[in-house]
């Protein structure tokens, strides 16, 4: 697989082979389901190495809240003996997944990382999209690591850990799908959950390096998720691959009688065949990171652009439309629908909320009615913008993030309380929560310092197809998913 | 026609007859479609009815803001030319039609009655309801009088008159599509169309003794209509039987695509049998009127049900769900969704807005957004609820006032200032504004004042074709809807 631009980074010792249990290891979801049914690996196989790295990693980065080994070693011998059998329940099937801790589950409590939610909530029961993974004959490894309530900010709380870059554990993984991105980078599973509700799958799937798939709003099901924010949160998968994605999305959508908000489109899986002939691609410059940008970010973008031209695609800039105006929109959406949600818990119980979430959330109560109505209003106008956009282009790209991911020194603001500010200076994503379109991020290069860097690809609603076709044609070519932490390796030695 | 049951008001002349150019005079929009057909009246002939019990009725009651008169008599000199010509458009070909001043028309500047919306708003356009009634061949005889922005409380202040009721001018014709009701229960017009975002289509269609018909929220296009609130504003016809309310929305009906709210489910008219055998019926019976209602309420609602019964319903009783925390969530966001319209100009403005509309939309403010998420989220639950009633029953018919309209000296407050929670009180109308679910309400006797008692009757969502059907079975054996204000044969006298 050829490679078009090396990052300054050194490639490292190829972890792979730390997790390897036969050979050769499969890198991808992708390559893994072809491995199990080629007869070259077992699910108990990638299970053991996923706990081997696990083992190792786990204490360093903070990726889990809790394991489940043992249904684990169950599930996985269940998907041998089954694919044995020649029962095969397509790609997911032996594959081991991780799952961010706001997603209920059989195997124990959902604590969404806070002191608050009742234990009790959804006990024993799976959510959803976790019943859909489990039919798919997914091997649920464990719930991984998010910021309270996936919202708050990072903060390293008993008994809950901080979460930690694998390529440099001094920075932040990002958030608040951390775990799930730490994993899918480690090696502790070969695909997770995450959501999403102002860049909580693109941003720890841009600071870990793997590629996150945040879905068109309403395309996946909430049911058994905690929410955040009703009208803005989306569920979907970190991975590796952007095919990995697009193999996880197909066992995640669907109508679910449950969830109003829930569509009954169809997710169609594309052909891959890497040519981007007569794509139509928008490229937003302008805008982005009022407090600058890595000095490898312009460099890797255009990078990425030659690339995107190199395989077909016409490519011409677009203007984001109502960008500030939206941005403000979705945070005043946001800090409303979880205050209506919190208010009661806030109010008995403000001590036992963390710093962070505390003071997100408290915002919401200087939103009126009458604000959020408007806000919602500026959603629907900026929606309409975009959609007159995505008359002239097929897919628009911009960075991710402005530089590889923060370090934890850097998380609070200037007098030490953290400041969700901070991160959204940082960030393109929270824009795209305004808007119910898909976005899939991708590993794009990476910083001297050996940080990734990520590109963010949008597309109509309902055209994650599309998406997954683009990324998967750039990362056929570039290869940047395919590389993993060195630290990973160092611990591993 | 059969009746079975008749009021204690005397029936009075005729007023048919004052307005009929030949002989008989259709009373319904219904019979009228069927004799300009016949070739037994004109549009013109009509018309010339319609402009006469206007010139005759208008200064008493307070129906028009502007009339069309001129405009109209094209209208209807094309109309009879097409007929003539065997050009049919359908059952409002040549009928004379009243439009409440919140919709745009060509024909003059749109007022909302009030003095605040700039007369250049939509000047020269036609809202789309508007550009399909003339499409479908209607008349348009002017603009009716309304609540300011269909909100605020009745008053009459320069330029605009207070509606008086046409059976009796000392009481209030009720609101807010008070001009669209007047005038059919007096021959201004054979149908109308108003809009009811708490009861402004039901309660006038109730006090002023004719049909009037909530469609499902969404399933007529809003574009071109003064907003009070977006996610609860739904317009719809008022004419003197259930069939002709009917007629007018198989013509209203159908996909925007200016209008994101707006449905594309067809509304296809039901065959009229006047047979019920096989409904199901739900009887709402406790929770209505906290302050007393008329004595000749209950009366007339027993003797309701025992028609429904006798045609082959079965009638069962049914509680509403969540009525007192509906009621208050609707009126939460009616408010913010109003003040979030209205703020600027409240502000800038403040004296030219009546005082009942300001002391309406001054309540927004007291609603945050987390109160207006919540309020958003009891509509779900409550959707949810009445959904599953409808899985037992196929209607739920209730009253829906408790009485006959109050005398224009009760509208006001105990301290003079208008207050909206009077006529609360008096109406069961807002519950259904809170949920998407259609409701026709129709005319079901009198007081023994001589004014008339209402029927609501509520369904499913899109199902109006099984209300329409029930009214008009209801209206073949009961013929409340064909009496007419004996005070209108008093003045034509």
């Amino acid at each position: 697989m050829p490679t078009l631009f090396t990052g300054p980074v050194r490639p490292g010792p190829d972890w792979s082979r730390a997790i390897s249990t036969t050979s050769p290891h499969p890198y991808t979801l992708t390559d893994a389901a072809a491995a199990l049914r080629a007869g070259t690996v077992t699910s108990t196989g990638l299970l053991e190495a996923a706990i081997a790295a696990a083992d190792r990693g786990d204490p360093v980065y903070g990726a889990y809240l809790r394991r489940f080994d043992e249904a684990a070693r169950e599930s996985a011998a269940r998907a041998d003996a089954e694919l044995a059998a020649g029962q095969d329940r397509g790609p997911l099937h032996g594959i081991p997944v991780g799952v961010k801790d706001v997603f209920a589950a059989a195997g124990g409590p959902t604590t969404a990382q806070s002191r608050v939610l009742d234990r009790a909530w959804w006990a024993g029961r799976d959510a959803t999209v976790v019943t859909r993974l489990v039919a798919a004959g997914a091997v649920l490894t464990g719930k991984t690591t998010t910021m309270e309530f996936g919202c708050g900010l990072p903060e390293e709380r008993d008994p809950f850990p901080l979460p930690r870059n694998p390529w440099r554990p001094d920075h932040w993984a990002g958030g608040s799908s951390s775990g799930t991105g730490i994993g899918v980078a480690t090696g502790m599973f070969l695909a997770g959950l995450g959501s999403d509700t102002a860049g909580s799958i693109r941003m720890p799937a841009a600071f870990c390096g793997v590629s996150g798939l945040m879905p068109t709003y309403g395309r996946v099901p909430g049911t058994g998720c905690v929410p955040l924010a009703y009208s803005v949160d989306r569920i979907g998968p970190l991975a590796r691959s952007a095919r990995d994605c697009a193999a996880v999305l197909g066992v995640l959508a669907g109508p679910d009688p449950v969830d109003p908000e829930c569509a009954s489109a169809p997710f169609h899986c594309p052909d891959f065949d890497g040519d981007l002939t007569g794509l139509r691609i928008g490229v937003v410059r302008e805008g982005h990171f009022p407090d600058g940008r890595d000095p490898a970010l312009d460099g890797a973008f255009s990078a990425a652009l030659t690339v995107l031209s190199g395989l077909g695609a016409a490519v011409r800039e677009v203007v984001l439309p109502y960008r500030a105006e939206l941005t403000t929109a979705v945070v005043a959406v946001i800090t409303s629908e979880a205050l209506a949600h919190h208010r009661g818990g806030l109010s008995r119980r403000w001590h036992e909320y963390g710093r962070g979430f505390r003071g997100e959330v408290a915002n919401g109560a200087f939103v009126s009615g009458a604000d959020y109505v408007q806000a919602q209003r500026v959603r629907r106008i900026a929606q309409a913008a975009v959609d007159r956009i995505f008359g002239e282009v097929d897919v628009i790209v911009c960075p991710t993030a402005s530089g590889g991911a923060p370090h934890v020194d850097e998380l609070a603001g200037p007098d030490g309380v953290p400041d969700s500010g901070v991160l959204f200076r940082l960030l393109t994503t929270p824009y795209w929560n305004g808007v119910a379109n898909p976005v899939l991020a991708v590993p794009m290069g990476f910083t001297a310092d050996g940080l990734p860097l990520s590109l963010q690809l949008a597309g109509r609603p309902y055209a994650e197809a599309e998406l997954v076709r683009v990324g998967e044609a750039y990362q056929r070519v570039t290869g940047w998913h395919l590389r993993t932490p060195p630290v990973v390796a160092e611990v591993a030695a």
